[in-house]
Parts: structure tokens; sequence; C-alpha cells
């Protein structure tokens, strides 16, 4: 085990992006796009990150069989094996429990790590040193989780709960967890920060193997049940069968809510803090605030456009196209997305409606379109 | 003279309607277009009204040069001598005026009308009616325009105040105009709608020859001799020359100001009022007015589209293009106009403001665009 990575980390690599439609599609998921116009996808910029603490082959991605063959085309480098295909999607606690099960046949009892595919990170050093933090605590028993500063009252995340400082060596800053909250309303929010306890929960996990799947006995026994028997037969020619047998009966349930909810009522999860310019990029306004601009209030701009004039409109997100010249006039917090078959038009403000928005478009029988 | 009808028409076909832009443009000016979607673009619609007020071949209608051949195509039936092309654009004095003295010149001391090339009239027996008593008061010797009721308190058109009742055979409801007022700002307009006296300015004149002329010659001598001169040279070999040396030397100035106004003071103009459904979409707002809905609030929709939502946008105006779906959420009033190359979006509250964005457009460069 001398030569084992200190980390493997696990990318679920699902989640339809609603928020982001028209840029984001069944067949085009957040996770696929270059969002933040850097040349590198949101998938591809998670796995770059994980690299220099995984080692080369450390990164095991956890996909839906329709998106193995971009995934695959996106990252080069992945060997087939730690590509994970799910024949469908059954949340974050089966994508992470089966991909824990089958690390810990193949490498035994070592730390793995979820970082979910679709999320930006700006200090990346804040990132590692963060992980290396958390990789401390999962080694003393701990399921860990990074809690991103709260810098503002934000209503779209979960929050942390922080207690006390665990003491644990390697990790000075980690803090027991008292509890995982909802997405507050904007008093709530607002008090939360003004505690300065919370964290916000960027779904990151770190934790060895072994005591993630003792807890899931605990607390989900039969999806624990369902996951290592899939485990079992994933690196066997059963595999399919199995997978037919057990996937559809497997509980849909998120991480957070199978066993950190739990655990850290029981006093076993810890968490890392860390600046590191973390968001989920959940919807238009979060991009818009993620981009790059010229000057202050000027247009964010997304991929290749012809001329941007947004007069009386600032801070625009404009989503353009090659060749066609878009002007915005008098919108503050303007959102345009012009894709080919698709145009959409909405603000800032109005950024969590999106997601109804496309279920007006599926009430129109417009499936093609999402 | 018999057999000569009792009005013959000027349609003056130019303005680049700025404020519809990207759906305006330089070589695709307002009057050319479909705006209302009844196939018939804005110039066929002002000469299929006119038709039953000036018999087959009563309208003449004055436009730029590069406009010569669109124009003639949308009015296959329109005699070539009918069509009136301008060297450059001089203002509504001198294509009125020199229509009217080449129509002097061709037919005598007929009744002349000017109609404007793209505005549109929902109640065209009102229209008729007006007009035929119009055509009353210039035989009587006024110049006469037509008033439209005021509505609303618009700012976006001039006023005319009207006098004593004229008792002009044939025309019960003209009245002595005693003043034309610019557009005013809202209270004025309030003020203005409150008193009972004023009416919108539509730009109609209805006038002997004779008549035009001599005010022009007391008001505009240098003017009048211009436009005389190249009259006469009109139907002649000499029409080139005669345009080269007098064209660019014709004052720019406004019907309304050159004659109508002085004239007005001196108690020589009468108003038709008339009730007619009339605009002069001049600009998205308007045009967003004018549009047919499906149901009080649902978007109003140009053009052949894809499908269109609005979401928490009442009364959004959608210029679309075929096979392309536009969503548009939670922006009241807004105006979405999809060309090939340009994208527009804007609310009508902006409507007005268009202008500068055109102007804009032009500072960037991008005069392939206008």
């Amino acid at each position: 085990m001398a030569t084992d990575p200190p980390l493997h980390a696990i990318v679920p690599a699902g989640g339809a992006g609603t928020r982001l439609w028209p840029l984001s599609r069944r067949g085009a998921p957040k996770f696929l796009l270059d969002l933040t116009g850097s040349g590198r996808t949101l998938l591809q910029q998670t796995v770059d990150r994980l690299g220099p603490l995984t080692g080369e082959d450390g990164v095991v991605v956890v996909t839906g069989h329709a998106h193995v063959p971009m995934v695959a085309a996106q990252l080069p480098r992945l060997r087939s094996e730690n590509l994970l295909p799910e024949p469908a999607p059954r949340d974050s606690m089966a994508a992470i429990g089966l991909a824990a099960a089958v690390l810990r046949r193949r490498h035994g009892d070592v730390v793995v790590g979820s970082f979910a595919a679709d999320h930006v990170i700006g200090d990346e050093d804040a990132f590692r040193t963060a992980v290396q933090e958390a990789v401390a605590c999962a080694r003393a028993g701990y399921l860990t989780t990074i809690g991103v500063e709260a810098d503002r009252p934000a209503t779209a995340f979960g929050y942390i709960r922080a207690g006390a400082e665990l003491g644990v060596a390697g990790a000075p800053s980690a803090r027991a967890v008292r509890a995982f909250t909802e997405k507050p309303d904007a008093a709530t929010a607002q008090q939360y920060l003004s505690t300065g306890e919370y964290r916000w929960n960027a779904g990151m996990f770190v934790v060895r193997a072994e005591v993630l799947l003792e807890q899931l006995a605990e607390h989900r026994p039969a999806l624990h049940d369902g996951l290592l028997s899939v485990a079992e037969a994933w690196d066997t020619p059963g595999r399919q069968d199995v997978l037919d047998r057990w996937w559809p009966r497997l509980e849909r349930v998120a991480i957070d809510h199978a066993v950190a909810e739990p655990v850290a009522a029981a006093g076993g999860v810890a968490v890392v803090p860390a600046r590191m310019g973390w968001d989920d990029v959940g919807d238009y306004a979060a991009l818009a605030g993620l981009l790059p601009r010229e000057t202050p209030g000027a247009a964010a701009v997304l991929g290749q456009t012809g001329a941007v004039l947004t007069p009386g409109s600032p801070d625009a997100l404009v989503a353009g196209r090659a060749g066609r010249t878009v002007a915005v006039l008098g919108i503050p917090g303007a959102v345009v997305v012009d894709t080919g078959d698709v145009l959409l038009v909405t603000t800032q403000e109005h950024a969590q409606d999106v997601r109804s928005l496309v279920d007006a478009v599926r009430e129109r029988g417009l499936d093609e379109l999402l």
C-alpha cells in the first residue's frame, strides 16, 4: 500500500443543470460545458485540480450511461476502469457509495473524497490545503466535509454549522459539525452569517472507505447491501446481471441526508473551513458573478460572440453565437442566452425560476429542446 | 377635368424608422415591412386604403433612389410616372412640394393630400370619411389636416389645437386650427387631453395644389422656386440636369414648420377630427400595442417564429425567426427582436432609446448592421 495515493477522488458527474438551460441540456449537461471561458469544461477542471492530490490514476468518475462517450472524450487519460457508468441516476449516496465500495475492493481501506464535477474553485492552493487537512481527519476516523467560508447571506446553498475544534493532527482548522441545514431563507441566511459559525456545504466529503460503508450499513442498510452486491461483481463478467437486479431497487437519497446528517448528530463529522473561491454555478446569477468583465458593470460574455452592446444594462450576461451582434438596452442584470434552437431572455433576479420555465417547455411538448 | 379623381394622393416613402432597428434597416426601412402580420407592408396598406379615394392612378409615391426597385416591386400596378425618385432626402416639404408641383403641371389645380407610407389605420371607413371632409375644406381654400382624436396623453406625437367650427359645406366637423405644437412632456400632454381641444398630428395634409404652392411661395420662396424649376423639367429629358442643379440646394424643412404653422397663425388651416385607429408605429412600444394577442397580456408575436413562452413577462413583443424557440422569463413589457445578424433585447419602457442604441452601433463601426 506504500505507493497508494493519499486520496482516491470520486467525481459524481450527474445532474441536469436545469437552471442553466438552454446552455445545459440533457445531452450536454453542465459538467460537460466550459462555463468559465477557460477552454476547459467544468469536469475537466475538476479532474485537473484533483490530480496533484490523487496522482495519475487516483480519480474515478461516476456518470450516466448516456454521458460515458463524452466524459471519455473529455478525459482521454482516464482509464476506462476508472469511469463507472450508472444505469440510471440514483442520487449522490448511490453514486458515491458504489465508487467507495469498488475502490475498497480494489485498493483496501483507502481515503476517498467526493467532489462534484460541476463546481468551480478559484483558489486551488486553498482547496488543496483544505483537502489535505480533510484527509488527516478522515484517517482519524471522521466523515469530513469542507465548509466554504460564507462571504454573503446566500440562499442557494445548504449550510454546515461548525462546533468545537477537534485537535486532529495535521488538521489544525478542523472542527466538529453540529448540524447540516437546508437552503435558508434570506433572513435565516443573514442570521447564519452574523454568528460566524456557518459554512456553505459544497458537497465535498472525505472519509475512509471503510468508515463510509459502515455508516451506510448503520443508517441505510438496504442501500449498503445493494451497493456492496454491485461492487462485488463490478470488475467481473457478472456486472451487468447484478446491476440489472439491484440498481433499479436502490434508494434515491443524497449522501448528506443518508449519512452526513445522522453521523453529525452523533459527533462523527468534521468540517475543514476553506476560503477558496468556490461556487456551484447553480444558475445564471452565479454564472454572471463568476465570469470576467472588462470594467465593473460591463457585460459578462460567454462563448464566441459577435459584438455585444449593453447600454443601460449593467452586469448583463450574454452567451451569444459567432457572427451575431447582441444589443441589450435598459435591462439591468439581463441574461441573454442565444443558442441555435432556443433563445432565452431573463434577468439574474429570476435565475432560480429557469427551472420552472423548463417545466413549461416540457409541458408544451418541446422535449427535443431539453 | 370631369374624369379627374377628387383627390390625388402623395405618399412620401422615406424615413429610416431608426427606433424599429434592427427590424428596420437602411436597405429595408419601416415602410417596406409588414409590421402588422397582415401580409401587406405598411406602404402597400397605405396605397390600398387610398385607392377608393383616388381611383386607379391617383397615387404618387415619392421615395429615395435606393428604394425605387423595392417600391416598384411592392406596388406592381403603380405606373412608373407616379413613382417620383428623390436624389437625396430633403424632408417632407420638398417631397410633398415637388409632388404637388408635378401634379399641378400634369392635372391643373387638383386637390392633393399627403399620407405617410409608414403609418397604420385601423378604421378605414372613418379615415375615408375624414378625407372626404378634408377634400371639401381643401376645395374651400384651406390647408386641411386630419386631427386624430387623442385617447391618451401620448408624448410621442405632435398636437393640433382646434378652434372654432368653420361651417364648410360637406365638412360638418371641420374646425379652424389655432396652432400646431411639438411633442409635449407628460404633464403637458395630460393637460392637452383634459381640455378636449387637442388632436394628434398625423402628418396628413389635404389642400389644392395651387394653394399649397402659393403658401410655399410666401413662406419659403427659395424652396418654392427650386421645386417649381424641378417640376417644370420633371416630365422632360432635362429632369436629371435640373435635379443636379437644384436638389442639393433645397432647404430641409418639414411641411408643418414650412407652411402649416405660419398659415395656421393666419387662420388658413382647417382640421377634420377623426377617430380611426391611427398610429405612426414610431417605436416598439407602439408596435406592441398594435399587434394582436391571444389573451390579454399574452405575447404579441411578429413574423414566422417557433414556440414563444413568456412566463412572468406580460405584454411581451417577440419578433422571432422560424425554427427558434424564444423564452422570455420575468421581464414585463419585454421586446425581443431576433434577426439573422442582430439580436435586440429591451423593454417597451425603453422603446424611444433604441435610436441612441443605433448611434452606439454606428460608433462601434458596425455600419453594415444599420
